[in-house]
């Protein structure tokens, strides 16, 4: 358990104690890697949050050993919804600090139908002006070199 | 090459098309994995999308090998960008099917900031009543257990 999900020895993480069962959640599904549950205030019906076992705060928390069993479990969730809900698509995501409501890793899997309502939600855009794009891309890059000696791991 | 990508001899699929080098992009990282660049309609600058090389339309195609070294780079992506942007945050998401612009999978990794005016989409939420919820919880569950088998490989 991460430093600062237990607090006097008492669970202060919602999902840790959802992992636990020690708090209320309709549970979806649960093996040894996370858990699923459906979202209280969901954005449409049958919203589901998939949570490593394991108390980390935001994906750049999650190791990278976890990385594939755990996303192998979204992805499966994803999987089944259309059949299972007749939804048409699903929306996969997942807030990291900025609109992270609980500060415990998880993946939102909410399923889709043309015409729900939801499609405003990655507007407006905005653009790149003269030189604006080439730079953003090279400071993005220049960071992400140092990552690189890792990946060729996986 | 899945099928439906290519149309007598040509690339009709354009993130293949940047994948291959024949179309321009703002490319952030390349590997043999991925290839991910800058959206050229970006919600915030440093905007990016993350695409697996190997064409799949969702993200329940990606073949189950494939989802930990293709979310590794995801991963990676998110976790550089504070540093590299400024940011405080990101949004890791994924359309598939509705709202999916272009029939190749993408993950959108997007740089965050307090008050930047994005924290409505995840708005208005609704709610169960009665035994909804249960309901709900059980056709998901019911339709999980068939991917339980292939879970416990990863």
């Amino acid at each position: 358990m991460a430093e600062g999900c237990w607090k006097n020895g008492a669970v202060t993480c919602i999902f840790c104690s959802i992992v636990k069962g020690e708090a209320r959640a309709e549970i979806v599904f649960a093996d040894d890697v996370v858990t699923a549950f459906l979202d209280l205030r969901p954005l449409f019906h049958g919203h589901v949050l998939v949570v490593p076992n394991a108390h980390v705060v935001t994906l750049g928390d999650l190791p990278l050993e976890a990385v594939g069993p755990f996303f192998a479990r979204v992805r499966a969730m994803a999987s089944i919804m259309p059949e299972a809900l007749g939804c048409e698509g699903t929306f996969v995501a997942n807030n990291n600090i900025v609109s992270q409501s609980v500060a415990h890793l998880h993946v939102h899997v909410v399923p889709r139908v043309k015409g729900d309502g939801l499609r405003g939600f990655f507007w407006p855009r905005t653009k790149y002006v003269a030189d604006e794009m080439s730079a953003v891309g090279a400071v993005l890059s220049d960071a992400f070199e140092a990552r690189v000696p890792a990946l060729s791991e996986v």
